[in-house]
């Protein structure tokens, strides 16, 4: 048996993807002082990863309070840095308290196995995030019970409260949704679960720094800042340019979190330098608070200008704009055409789009130039595909 | 029902939890300027996350490449920096290939996930790590088959490796266990794998500048480096003094992870800032191979001092020593007192320990200077709780 290998399997997987159009790669960039890609990819909505200032605080932490947490935050990861980002990012955003996680990822894994035991039921938008969903599955292993309701779709979430066969009963669901770029309606959402007795917990990751009154988030936005029985778990590493992730709440929720979370308790605090980088940009956006309304206002322009010239661009409520392509050959092709005429865009096939419809998916900096604008735009026309997208993958294997 | 608050119930958790003497605190700590207690408590195993060099490669990378990735590696988060630090792990290590992930938590949840879907069996330490043990709840909701055999236990592990009921089969262990310090045989383990054409997957998270020459980890201990078949997990954040985690195996499996790991794909990449640190740290190790003997000999001496006193302190093979306690509130006095002597250790008790019995946990390292070696064990020596411990749970709950 030892000339078996155990890997060879993935071998001939990859060969599936590959003659499936299904091939992802690594295109690692030089530094920013490198001449780099008009970016409509990233998640960077603010500017502040690059931010000269935002730098200085990651490297003035480095110093400060060391490259690493050195341990579990419970042990000695711990840092008063820690603490001054958690009291400003629940000062901004209004809530009464806030935890920091290594990532917004182990932030949706860690709150929601800490609520749903076997006594809970999840109540999930479809198209949740990733982390989200896993933070279900997790929760499923663990005895809760999970029900899905169409997306956006409040009548059936509130149908799902009702009928939930658990005690406790928690609606779970994305602001911003990362594809498409769309808002839900979380105050209706907040309605709907106050009306069932369940908890809110909003995954504010594409919505802090963009949406709400100078960027506070969604929460704010729905008035629901601060209110009880709701909770939202943000990331540091999109408009706040950095790493790490937070849940923001009332303060039970977030002591049950510092003594019950896995994934607090279980991991590295978040690094310094990562810290002192989102406290920065949490000061750069109180300075500054019209930021993240230019930011909406360009990504309108940018999804009316597409729209206008006729492609199939999404009216976006925060700063995602998403264009739909035929099929998943032409949405890569279209990306690819762009990137080589130097305007990054994200592309997103199944499995990854909640529909199966392969689309461009550009996500609007605040910092784009006039000219940056222009040319991405131009280039995004541009490089339409025409004529037949050549065949696309069977129907069943769209829906993933 | 607008007065029902759905997380009410959680204040009365807490106060259980309270009542039984498990309320968890954090305690921020002062920047490394600011006198601090001698740490036995982190696993900044080598004094990199305080190193000058490390701090300002971390403030260089903030500086080069932005405080954060600014995306998913595979949109707009993957940098040269990336790539270099994955050469230099897979290099260090002596495998093919590596793929940096946000951290070790994400890095074992990603690999696991990706490798176990419903044709596989995982055959799992009872041991392992918080997130080895979630990535195979996360598998298990896949339909993956999750099989546990008795901590070490070798011959059980390959009768669950013969008796699973899945075409592909992978055994998960730790390398170092993390509470008890204890060195997984990590070669009869690779063993026992080709005997059943199982693939081997270890958690080397503690053994990563540890362990083997030149502090290269467990796989290059056992003469696995590169070993088909063989993978391990590392993370950045301990030895390393950094943020972030890694897979090293062979190509086809990193490629593998890359088109379809979720904590790949769906998460932000590693921030600059702890990549840079991280790859000096490696530079560090590298010029300084001696750190890593010198590390281990330092735990064996403190460990055998402290048995030496009537401890029951575990004999190292890594630099991790646990010392039992009588009862968990003995332990929780007992970490206590040591702290309030200036001396932080690590105090591990239910559920967070695997056999229920809680325990002081000393983590070693390779920077104290013998006066603090000196402090250290006169202190964990002089505030033994002396006297019985006090009335402590119930068995049932003990072994949690
Ligand atoms: C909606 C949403 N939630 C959570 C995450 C995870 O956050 P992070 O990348 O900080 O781990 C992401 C993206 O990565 C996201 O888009
Ligand atoms: C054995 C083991 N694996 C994985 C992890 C997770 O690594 P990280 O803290 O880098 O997420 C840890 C500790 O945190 C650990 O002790």
């Amino acid at each position: 048996m030892g000339e078996h290998d155990p890997f060879a399997r993935l071998r001939a997987a990859a060969g599936e993807r590959a003659a499936a159009g299904l091939t992802r790669r690594l295109r690692p960039r030089g530094p920013r002082s490198a001449p780099q890609a008009v970016d409509l990819a990233g998640n960077d909505y603010l500017g502040f990863a690059g931010h000269p200032a935002v730098a200085e605080a990651a490297a003035a932490a480095a110093r400060r309070w060391g490259a690493g947490a050195t341990g579990s935050r419970l042990v000695t990861g711990d840092t008063l840095l820690h603490r001054e980002l958690e009291e400003e990012l629940a000062d901004f955003c209004g809530t009464e308290s806030a935890l920091v996680f290594s990532s917004g990822y182990t932030a949706n894994l860690g709150v929601v196995a800490a609520l749903a035991d076997g006594s809970a039921a999840l109540v999930c938008d479809r198209r949740n995030h990733a982390s989200l969903i896993d933070a279900a599955r997790l929760a499923k292993a663990s005895g809760a019970q999970v029900l899905l309701f169409d997306h956006a779709d409040t009548a059936m979430a509130g149908a799902a409260l009702s009928g939930a066969a658990r005690e406790h009963r928690i609606l779970l669901s994305d602001t911003v949704f990362s594809v498409d770029g769309d808002l839900a309606d979380t105050a209706a959402l907040a309605r709907v679960c106050a009306e069932h007795g369940a908890a809110l917990l909003v995954d504010d990751a594409h919505g802090l720094g963009v949406v709400g009154e100078g960027g506070t988030g969604a929460l704010t936005a729905a008035g629901l800042g601060g209110a009880p029985g709701t909770a939202a778990t943000v990331t540091l590493s999109k408009a706040l340019g950095a790493q790490g992730g937070a849940v923001l709440g009332p303060q039970p929720l977030i002591r049950h979190l510092v003594e019950t979370a896995r994934t607090f308790i279980f991991d590295t605090g978040l690094a310094p330098p990562a810290a002192g980088a989102a406290l920065e940009a949490l000061r750069l956006l109180r300075a500054e608070p019209d930021r993240p309304r230019r930011l909406r206002a360009l990504a309108r322009r940018i999804s009316a200008e597409l729209s206008g010239a006729g492609l199939a661009a999404t009216a976006p409520d925060a700063a995602v704009v998403s264009v739909l392509a035929d099929s998943r050959r032409q949405a890569v092709a279209w990306a690819e055409a762009c990137r080589a005429a130097g305007v990054a865009v994200g592309c997103f096939r199944p499995p990854s789009v909640p529909d199966g419809r392969s689309r461009l998916r550009l996500t609007v900096r605040a910092d784009l130039t006039d000219a940056q604008v222009d040319r991405a735009l131009q280039t995004v026309v541009d490089s339409r595909p025409r004529g037949p997208g050549g065949p696309d993958l069977p129907r069943a294997d769209r829906s993933g």
